[in-house]
């Protein structure tokens, strides 16, 4: 009986997930694709390091070991760094086979030559792990783009990042402590730069794009900011507010361009994201027939990332054109565009005192220095330009709505 | 050029959003399938009524004259009671046309025939509408069974019965006067029973097992209850508690047999059910390797009914295997079970006075009639039959968590 060869680059979390995923499920991966899926190579660094891998399976650092195996149909890649992982899947694409990614940073960069080569060798890439973990969002999304004309896509994409919001704001910590906390049970790595800095997410943004919208804004226009500046003051003051501080991407049309920012926001009770919690991760996506849809699940960990890798195994073996998603996806000139001139509600920290501006609403106050405002994107400039304040943070969701209950106050000054 | 010629039967809410939905989307289905999408037929009760269609649409109450038009690819199925629609459909598969229907009712009973029959006929039979409106919760299910093995699936299925809890708990309404905003806001038939006592619930859940067991209990042994129950008294009690009704479906594997409840629970703030409020739907799917998934969206109303509808049309004109879906998901023998003799939660009301028995863990306590118990399924029995209380209620999620937290206070009696 002829098997389905599969290769995994790298052993860490994800590539051990997919290796014991594949040996469990070997039944229903059979069942499902007629053949028995058989790990035939896998991809390390260190050759000292015990491994708990089966005897036949070969154990090797080096990559062209794994090219020259006859007949290799899929090739999962879960390492780190954008190479050299692009140029072993460009290799691996060129030598026919599928490919499988869970590596945001190099599918954000190099993703559309990957694709574009796939196509030209008649293969596939699945990448559904790259993005919120084991929750379907790019199934969900493509199914809904089929007539769908999305004007919003919203995510909580980093998981290290909630968690430590979650436990600075339930438990009272400090950043410091947190992200200990996060390092500790492995949410976070020693150094945790690429996550509470926002790059982790703003990779998975722009792939997030792409898949929504058909393209992806230039990266130097968005607004790329970590948790670092969210104090426990701040949690606190958003906390009395009724209001809770997540870090959000979000992409919409304006004006005909693609905008994208991924920073801190707040939400009040009436938004899908304030109970997401700890790493868990979410999306929401706002479109013209169906309205809103919100997927939540868990973003990261071992298996809920392996499930999405075997996913895409199960559809790269049935030849399911996974590699068609960019190009399947409604167009630009589909997607609904959203207005840029509406007064939105923000947070604003360090208001100069006595700060008066006849054409900025207060909407309730916090403390001397903390207030919820209604102001344009324009007046909000224009008062950090002044230095009115010191930090503001947009508060996301339907205002009217969060705004109209007895949980905000509301003493317009 | 050749066209897609679709017949809709009934020009109700949904009936109606499918209609406008091809005219407004004609540029992106033209786009996606090749072809035009074009309404050749509605099926109407009055002919009289004034109605906002086309005049080259035929609109006959009818429905031989559309069963012998010429070249009729699909027919969208959208009225209600099992009959006529069963009929139709049946002789709609028979003359080789696909459908697509939005009839959870009709289909709950009849889908595995009208599959079957599908099957014979090579046509394909959609019926993602009949779920949760518009969030994909079928398509989802289908492409998390690939590998992983579903243990318990949990879902809010009736937006009326939702928005009637979220009223009473949110503006401290009776039932009664909640139900009559539901009914002039439209979210409520004049004849509510359907709603309210679960029924919609209930076929929407049987579809749901189906897909997700690739089977369904006996009907007879689910235990069906609505939400007419639940008073304003017990709304209030809960909410001291931290907790909140929600009318839930819940299906689970036990001893190997499938197990099926729709009925009031109670959730606290760790469950992905605590903030879905209004109309809104959510289908919570835990499986072996993924872990917890949540989806949540609109679960009716014209347009995210119409979007589920309109996807299907786009599934079974590319001639994607929709009809197999029943067939394609993991066997009953795949999926995990559940325990059946654990100490659950549960909030009791209307307790004896100075009810003791040393087996049952009381957690916490309302009044003196109303606590939070933890005990296992066979101790509630004992305790209802000796009637020791007057109703009980479980409380569903990640009991350690919710009540490790500051929410609920500890007070072993």
């Amino acid at each position: 009986m002829s098997v389905i060869k599969v290769a995994i680059l790298g052993f860490g979390t994800v590539g051990e997930g997919v290796y014991k995923t594949i040996q469990s499920h070997a039944e229903e991966l059979e069942g499902l694709l007629g053949k028995k899926v058989v790990v035939a190579a896998v991809l390390i660094r260190n050759k000292q390091k015990k491994r708990n891998i089966d005897n036949d399976v070969l154990i090797t650092s080096d990559f062209n070991e794994i090219l020259s195996l006859p007949q290799l149909d899929v090739i999962v890649e879960a390492i780190v760094d954008k190479e050299p992982p692009y140029t072993f899947l460009k290799q691996a694409i060129q030598k026919g086979c599928h490919v499988i990614t869970a590596n945001k940073e190099m599918f954000a960069h190099h993703g559309n030559e990957l694709l574009m080569l796939a196509e030209k060798h008649h293969v596939s890439v699945g990448y559904e792990a790259t993005v919120a973990g084991g929750i379907p969002v790019i199934q969900t999304l493509r199914q809904l783009l089929n007539v769908n004309r999305v004007s919003h896509v919203q995510g909580i994409l980093n998981g290290t990042s909630n968690f430590i919001l979650t436990e600075m704001r339930e438990k009272k910590q400090s950043f410091a402590s947190a992200l200990s906390l996060a390092q500790a049970k492995g949410f976070a790595e020693a150094d945790p730069t690429n996550d509470v800095e926002g790059y982790d997410a703003f990779y998975k943004t722009m792939i997030l794009s792409r898949i929504a919208f058909g393209d992806e804004p230039n990266w130097e226009d968005v607004e790329r900011e970590g948790i670092t500046s969210i104090s426990s003051e701040l949690i606190e003051a958003a906390e009395r507010l009724n209001l809770r501080f997540k870090h959000i991407a979000s992409i919409s049309k304006v004006g005909g361009q693609l905008k994208a920012a991924v920073k801190p926001a707040l939400v009040g009770k009436s938004h899908p994201f304030y109970s997401i919690e700890g790493v868990e991760n979410a999306v929401n996506v706002q479109s013209d027939i169906v309205g809103s849809i919100t997927l939540q699940g868990p973003g990261a960990g071992m298996f809920p990332t392996a499930s999405a890798v075997i996913e895409d195994l199960v559809f790269v073996c049935q030849d399911q054109p996974t590699n068609k998603n960019f190009k399947l996806t409604t167009t630009p000139a589909f997607s609904k565009e959203i207005q840029e001139d509406v007064k939105e509600f923000w947070l604003i920290h360090g208001l100069s005192k006595n700060y008066r501006n006849p054409s900025i609403v207060f909407v309730s106050k916090d403390t001397e220095e903390t207030a919820i405002i209604q102001a344009t994107r324009e007046e909000i400039d224009t008062l950090m330009n002044q230095q009115k304040a010191r930090c503001y943070f947009q508060i996301l969701g339907e205002h009217e709505r969060a705004y109209k209950n007895d949980d905000v106050t509301i003493a317009v000054l």
